[in-house]
């Protein structure tokens, strides 16, 4: 298995357009963000349900987590089938309702939008296609504005899922007490991020490529994070699966110790992600148990794991609940690599499409 | 590798107990679920939390389709790090929090009984220890009587959060309008369950066993359903990770198809949980698309999989909403079986306590 030094695929070539599309979701979907905070505001929600699949429903968990620590109201990832299979009607009142689908095909999320819609509830649709059929079937559109995505595996979307999210609830903290704490570091985090992406590139090439040969040998991975980058586990361990085909879950390290860490071990590469603060500490009670298996796990994060063996440090300056943006960046270089040392396309993974239809 | 012919494993014996088990948490609980259907009735809550870690959390996937099929009342699966680790206060007006502990003794789940209940909010805990630190956090206690649990692997307490939920839904749908369609079947279920335990068993020994042999030289596996069958591929895939160090992973059909079907192959065995009608349907969409990837699935179901190859049906009477009590049974049996032919004690998977302290 040799990487190809040809052209780049366009799954690196997303990746690296990132720092670019969080500027354009964020500058010229501004006042997209602001209609969208004032018409939700206007309706003051008190419960939240997400509607997503794949990649999308793990930008749909930090949003839960973001509107939960930024904005306190309780918060839910709706089960489709309550809908599309079960046909159970939902009390809505009350209930504003986020759908996220890049493509905006997915005829299931679109019928929880119906469903909703037709019971009077808000309906936010986020999407890269503000002409798909969830667009139409929402009340309320962020568009994207990543440009059209070529690779089958959703990166530069995912990134902008996170900024239309984290530009909504940051407008609807204004709207509501004041300023989230973390809005200003808003601005600057297509800085931020090109400069994580040139740290996670020197570092994929450097001290990084023996990680990416340990996964490029293994069958199995363990991506791990606790908070608002449990998604950001979710969404690396999704993409070594979809590109690399390695058996990678993702785990809030809470989870972890109550029975999925038996499949830890020295042959099962261990990446957690380890912000500073308080979510970093309880990353490290369960990297501490992971250590005591034998098991070296290697750690993106912030200040606190600089000088630690097999650790990167990046974005050290963010607000912990905007490191999801820079923490998944050398999450997807990583899957990116892995996938062609394995020998496979991350381009064109066998057996998925674009598009996935499913009721 | 072979397997133990000794005395049965406390796991294969607490797995025997849960048509008795069943019973009691319906019939001896029968005054707790009323008690506790009555007093949730009166503060008529609008949306639902659950807060749970592993087996306990699965239990608790069971109850938010439940409670969304059969009341209509939006539920949310807890993140309990947004109360244990940022401190963020939760509106908790109308929202209900039901905590599921086994042991009750998770300081994480206890944390945001308290945080609910100290903002006015209805707490119930579903533990098996009423003396418990969780069951003296909340307001409403249902135990679920299931006998100590002794292996580390909780079967019979999974089984018993399923009828503690079951039972407490059918109160709450008597209170509201009128009589779930599956509740009269709730009351023959020891009996149903009792038959699918000698159905499942002979299946174990006769045709099954080639499922056991494939299990045991996996290193991954795949476990999907839809539905409120999705509760159990997560409980089995969960119980093939502790007891057997499977890779096993649980999904949704739907979610699998977004992604995760690219590690499927020959080498992955795949099972599927299919309730007869609309659930059903959708699984075999999934299970068309498998096959034609080379995989041929193991299917546990109802009336409709009679016939077809490699397929178990067991409890074909049982209304879908309650199948999850019986298709978990041999899922159940396939653990404790293959974790024995791996040469590992499903009683003491290494690593693992039955009480798990996170925060």
């Amino acid at each position: 298995m040799s990487v190809s030094r040809g052209a780049p695929t366009r799954m690196a070539r997303e990746i690296a357009e990132i720092p670019a599309v969080v500027e354009r979701a964020l500058d010229e979907g501004a006042a997209d963000l602001d209609a969208a905070a004032g018409a939700i505001a206007r309706r003051a929600p008190r419960f939240v349900l997400i509607a997503a699949r794949g990649t999308s429903d793990n930008a749909g968990v930090y949003a839960r987590y973001l509107i939960e620590t930024s904005l306190g109201i309780p918060v839910g990832l709706a089960a489709a089938s309550v809908t599309t299979i079960y046909h159970a009607p939902l009390a809505w009142d009350d209930v504003l309702l986020v759908a996220i689908s890049q493509s905006g095909e997915g005829p299931d999320v679109a019928a929880v939008v119906a469903a909703a819609r037709e019971a009077g509830a808000p309906t936010l649709a986020i999407t890269n296609d503000p002409a798909s059929p969830l667009a139409a079937a929402a009340e309320l559109v962020l568009p994207l504005r990543a440009g059209e995505e070529r690779a089958v595996a959703a990166t530069k979307t995912y990134a902008a899922t996170l900024a239309a999210v984290a530009g909504l609830v940051a407008g609807l903290v204004a709207r509501l007490d004041g300023r989230a704490p973390w809005a200003a570091a808003l601005g600057q985090l297509p800085e931020t991020l090109a400069a994580t992406l040139a740290t996670a590139g020197s570092w994929i090439r450097g001290d990084g490529a023996a990680l990416v040969g340990e996964l490029t040998r293994a069958n199995e991975a363990l991506v791990v994070s606790r908070g608002h980058n449990f998604a950001t586990a979710l969404e690396v361990a999704l993409k070594l699966k979809e590109t690399g085909r390695i058996f990678a879950d993702g785990y809030s390290t809470a989870d972890l110790l109550h029975g999925p860490v038996v499949v830890a071990g020295p042959d099962v590469p261990a990446l957690a992600f380890r912000p500073d603060g308080a979510p970093g500490a309880a990353v490290d009670e369960a990297l501490a148990i992971a250590r005591r298996r034998g098991i070296v796990p290697w750690t993106v994060g912030g200040r606190e794991v600089g000088g630690r063996d097999r650790a990167l440090v990046v974005a050290p300056d963010l607000p912990e609940a905007l490191t999801p943006f820079a923490y998944v960046l050398p999450g997807f270089l990583l899957a990116e690599a892995v996938a062609r040392a394995r020998g496979r396309d991350p381009d064109a993974p066998p057996g998925l499409a674009k598009v996935t239809r499913t009721r």
